[in-house]
């Protein structure tokens, strides 16, 4: 019987050298199921890893037809960002505990991988966002994300100052520490902490939630996911535009920050039983109840 | 040049003496415009006004092409659940105070109703609920509601257990006053006042919000509109089902409360200029910063 | 050497019979070391202990020098009420799971009481609250509780309003669901899960903690614990007055529910390490980072 | 009859040119009420006013017996941190919007300085917190702040890590955006913003206020203002240190952030009828209920 994915990529966590073990298992189950088996070379230089093809990202890009990242969800993000626009499809592989992307467990790696080989599994795609910074009408960053676009006051420590519009829509002033956007996969990461809602992966849909906001009855909102979020520095004061945690820019005034649904969705890949909802139970702590 | 809806019924909020005097404006002014009116026969019975047809709901049902609701969010709440299933629009009038749904100022009413008469005028859609509650397999309560189902804790104060399932798969048992499921509209309702997420009308999605939950990491969830929420009673102790405010029945253990998305959906017609945002930063003081 | 405590009272969990085996391994352990002991008699019937006497609360008010409370929060909250009165320090014990107030295991019951028993041990007095209500300048209710006092909409579901006033001092109206008076004791409790902050036994204040309120900006407040406050009743609709939980009245228009610090404190004796924040840090997963 | 306050001084705006007028009407009534009045050097650069005795901080405060301060919140905080150690009591005078410690308006200044002035008005003293900051057992920071101490992440955006300790008892290990230590004064503030909890002026507490943390069921706690709080950075990564909003220190891992109560108080002085509920209310739009 033919494999699902021909080539698969190994990605370890960035300069983890706890992911050689596994890795090894891993490449060696593949090979033995008739895969061929690619290694990221930042992967390699940290684990360790021999006998297995050293490749870098555009090479990746080129051959797999799936990545298997082993890792928390912040590999997962930097994966999702690398390899969205390439549309290849990926597995998280946490190393104990569990991750809101990285479903699958080391100790039943095996048994999932096997499953998924022979076309046992589900396939999912999640929205991504596309963020552009404009400075007098010039493009100065033009990127995408899984989780969220945030836009939070720098190092002075003073509250910045932003006008939100939405599809051309003037929505609010804005005086707070900060602005986050997140998809539904960023439902559950920062915007969570920040007292957001969670929002469902097949929810189309976006959430604005602001950080510490100067006005005590602005919410979270849920729009659209067709929509376009317009952001426009008032007072930037050092303000800082972060993609996914990872900065981007430091803002002025009157820059614009124009956040859309990217064309890219990331694709996951889970092994069969995957179930949202249990994942969210198992994280959240919901089957205790101290009060 | 012929006007945009021949038959349009007037509603008066429930009982309320005050809106004679707008009412026989409205009246007036319609009639001018050259339509027919009819007017609810509880409205006029509070109202006193007179020379209008008197007609009940039924007959609005068969011959009204727009109803107009003078009142507050309560009495669109209670138009569009009556006249949903029949396919007529509402225009929401307040008398002073703006409204989430009311978005017509009685000052302005005038110069709004000339404009929506000559076509000129934006049109939406918004979801509905409708929510079963099955005893022992028979089906005790089948009705809809346009901003909330909620299943709260009755008389005796105690918390009430109860499971939500989501497509057929758990999400969590819930030891909370109670379980607030709302539509976009419902989401500036009771939801908001329960730390519940503003959900944009055209947002397809639904809002779960827990009442004082036991789990302090109980949060929000949207999910898809096109889901189908169980709640099954665990531990009713009294627990009671409201569908937008509105007493439905007193639950038992066992029971369980099926939510889907109504094949009904309210009509909103607004004249030209109206916006959704504006309404909520003026509603919520959005344009104010206290701190 | 004298035991610290010569007559010690035992309270199982109302109607319980799981208590049986901890409370004779208890009564023996006592009286091994020299201690008189009582049963309370609804503990006894439950439980089906024997040889031990069996005493109302009457007496063990008259005669106990400390009580000792096998069960949970709620055992020891209705033991407060009735002790606190009477002077009589309580010691909680739960059955695996770690409560808020009963931080003594079962299975380190041994070597706790022990430490107690020889003087190792440290005492805390907790604030109560004394609650009045007022209809038409009668006394209908005046009663103590431990962790709260609870003005809620009743049956009908019908929001509530009520003005607040401190020592005499307009505070503000408010329409909810209700409002929480809650000591720092209960500020753990329902409080908690309705957004309230947690208060330090140590600190005298008593928060006050609306309950779904319709002002988006109203928030928890903390006042000092020699205040009065009184709350009036402008829109009842069904209203309740809990205590602990337990209900008092069904409230109407116009009723004051006074509150005010109680001149009975609950006396909590803890065995040696207790640590009131490591009981937080447990009870609510403090030391798990999910996101 | 003798003023109540011989030698005031006046102190606007930082750099405001808007004080001109009111300072001079200001000062004009103090001096025909047989006041001495100084006028703080800064402010007088700023407006141009002239024909008084100019003069700097130091020698106000070895002169003055009261300060009157125009302006807002911010320049009360400025003013209480310096006057404070002096025992110099204070006045807040706002320029039309109403502030939480700038309680009188331009428009009744005349009448509230004459009841002061006559004797006729209200004191109270504010805590502060005094926060130093020790780096390899040498005291770094050593400085009093009226609203709060903050210890935030900085310009990288990465979240910081901390443990909290409270009169040398652990209490939590953080991660998160910040954490806030705020006085009653201080919880109308930014800690407001960040959900914690309003705390009456005269509560001796202090809150302690997560920003964004990682675990949900983390909540703000009120402790006693006789604690002494320690905050240990574990892992800083460019986190800054600000008391009432001004920056006073880059931290680094191993850096200790002491908090106690300062021996300094804040002393303002009310006009008579001043309330804080009613500042309260009509600051946080708490008589509106929008929903």
């Amino acid at each position: 019987m033919p494999v699902a994915f021909k080539t698969i990529a190994l990605i370890g966590r960035y300069k983890s050298q706890d992911v050689a073990a596994p890795l090894a298992t891993l490449a060696r189950l593949l090979r033995d199921a008739g895969c061929r088996v690619l290694v990221d070379q930042e992967t390699v230089a940290a684990s360790g890893v021999k006998d297995v093809p050293i490749v870098d990202y555009a090479e990746i890009g080129r051959r797999a037809d799936l990545a298997v990242v082993l890792g928390g969800d912040g590999s997962m993000l930097s994966a999702a960002r690398a390899f969205a626009p390439l549309r290849i499809p990926l597995i998280g592989v946490n190393q104990g505990r569990l991750g809101f992307t990285t479903d699958i467990a080391l100790a039943t790696m095996r048994r999932s991988m096997r499953s998924i080989l022979a076309g046992d599994y589900s396939a999912e795609h999640r929205t991504m966002l596309r963020a552009r910074v404009l400075r007098k009408k010039k493009v100065l960053i033009d990127n995408i994300a899984l989780n969220d676009v945030v836009v939070s006051k720098g190092a002075t420590g003073r509250l910045i100052e932003l006008a939100v519009n939405i599809d051309h829509q003037f929505v609010y002033d804005l005086r707070s520490d900060g602005l986050i956007t997140a998809t539904p996969t960023g439902s559950t990461a920062y915007s969570l902490s920040s007292n957001g809602p969670i929002l469902h992966p097949q929810v189309p849909g976006l959430v604005l939630v602001p950080i510490s906001p100067h006005t005590l009855s602005n919410r979270p909102i849920t729009v659209s996911d067709r929509s376009e979020i317009e952001i426009v520095m008032r007072r930037a004061g050092g303000a800082k535009l972060h993609l996914d945690g990872q900065p981007q820019a430091d803002l002025q005034e009157g820059d614009e920050v124009i956040i859309r649904r990217s064309r890219h969705t990331a694709r996951f890949i889970h092994p069969p039983g995957y179930d949202y909802f249990a994942m969210l139970r198992q994280k959240l702590h919901w089957s205790e109840n101290p009060l």
